[in-house]
């Protein structure tokens, strides 16, 4: 039998996972392994510290529901989705392919399908928005009948899952391009809204001095045979926040302003955006989604 | 406005946690999110494989309760607690201090009180064992009156928290030594035993081929004022497993095998254990409990 020093329990930990039959599994468990030690090390966790570790974290996942994830929003808040998406990106994404975002922790599978043209607002008021472009691949040709998943707060910052009726859907839709790709929709004018300080993540913020707000953005998915899904979001130019987003989201280039009086915009009189998204072809590195439907990880009862 | 390449959103994240006004929280969360960001790009985590981590972290939180703590029971798992009971030890305790073990996710508040030369078994049956020795100071003079806090499976191999009825008691009490630091109980030989496997924590012990056992032990913790809180545990140095917990607890000094016919046994007829436990001055350096009642952090509601 070896007595432990402080390095010597890592090999300890690594050898005895080293049965591990999925090679995948062990190379992330056995780097997980050393980096956590590595961080305790470096801080010299002491045991009331690492208690409060432990009690942070499983608050944490005792805010989990069927509508609310707290440990995406933990990852979102830390900045590790974004580097997931990041590094995701780069396996993969064509040059001229439009940047990705985060899915987030309010993503829904099954919104309603809307037509081209209509509302994704069915309850919610506020400024109108239009929204309409064209989705192309790299070589700037149509991708005919892509599918736009699109999910954003209503006007007062607020998602249906935040609602007092989270089973309510509002505010998200999915509607189908056009033979030319081309896609139309109203909405209404997003705001910046603070992530939510109610629960264990939202307190780590406050006690970090972090203002907790998001830039006014607008969520899409775009999906087409034969291309790489894209999971992407509009962000408005003119929020005070885009440069201090609170989950790190925002790219220089989805940063979009509306505007009155596009020559080409299908509705005329409404403030409007016209974004083009251009697809990536698929080259099988899997779903690139840095989120998920809260209801995928804890079902309801 | 930047865009973030895979450095740079740790720069950014640390750089927008720069507002947190608590030093030593500062610390550890920038040591943190450096280390999981590294800990994301030596692996090149993958969307999904992320997705499957914050699953497994959301069921861990789920499956807390007052009666278990899962979290622990992970940190336990991979040597975390471990290295931080190991850091704990390397503050303060006395060359000759006994060693420390972790306390667990077993440990309860306020077990009953038992006069010396009871028994800890209330309901369990099984093979006897004697407990008895000594608390002294690392000069080896008697601690008087100091409180010894013991808890163990029963004969089956499992804790109270464990049974039909957790809010039941039983193979756990606290003992007050007597003028010179003496103490005697009566409880049921340990088996050892399987972590908790119908869990997150047990579906990943079980996919990493790890036999998820535990050297049969006897938790302890040994208290006085002016002294360092002593947690620790004995263990059964014929048990298959000593040289392979599961949470890496064991430590040569605290490996015990109980003899019948030891000459200052308090008690004869009964297969006995002498330990005699030395206390570290008080330094300062706070608690060392590596573990916690599990009511603590998910309070009954």
């Amino acid at each position: 039998m070896k007595d432990f020093d402080i390095d010597g329990i890592t090999d300890a930990v690594i050898a005895q996972m080293a049965t591990t039959p999925d090679p995948r599994m062990r190379e992330i468990m056995d780097a997980a392994v050393r980096h956590l030690h590595a961080f305790a090390r470096e801080v010299n966790l002491a045991p009331d510290e690492w208690l409060k570790g432990i009690a942070f974290l499983t608050a944490v996942g005792q805010a989990c529901t069927p509508y609310r994830q707290e440990f995406i929003l933990l990852s979102d808040t830390l900045g590790l989705s974004r580097l997931v998406n990041v590094m995701h990106d780069a396996k993969g994404r064509e040059a001229a392919g439009t940047e990705t975002s985060l899915l987030g922790p309010f993503f829904r599978e099954d919104a309603p399908t809307i037509g081209l043209g209509e509302s994704i607002a069915r309850h919610a008021e506020g400024p109108e928005l239009l929204l309409y472009g064209q989705v192309v691949d790299a070589a700037g040709q149509p991708v005919p009948g892509a599918v736009v998943d699109i999910w954003q707060t209503d006007a007062d910052g607020l998602y249906d899952l935040q609602a007092n009726d989270p089973s309510v859907m509002d505010m998200r839709a999915r509607l189908t391009c056009d033979a030319e790709g081309r896609y139309h929709l109203r909405t209404l004018r997003p705001i910046g809204y603070s992530i939510p300080m109610d629960g264990p993540v939202g307190e780590m913020v406050r006690r970090q001095g972090r203002h907790g707000f998001r830039p006014a953005h607008i969520h899409l998915l775009v999906a087409a045979p034969g291309f790489r899904e894209l999971v992407t979001a509009l962000y408005l130019g003119d929020d005070p926040h885009v440069d201090s987003d609170t989950v790190f989201g925002v790219s220089k280039s989805l940063v979009v302003t509306p505007a009155e009086g596009l020559p080409d915009a299908p509705v005329q009189g409404v403030p409007a955006i016209r974004y083009d998204f251009t697809l990536s072809r698929d080259v099988g590195e899997g779903a690139g989604r840095v989120g998920s439907d809260p209801s995928r990880l804890v079902p309801a009862g």
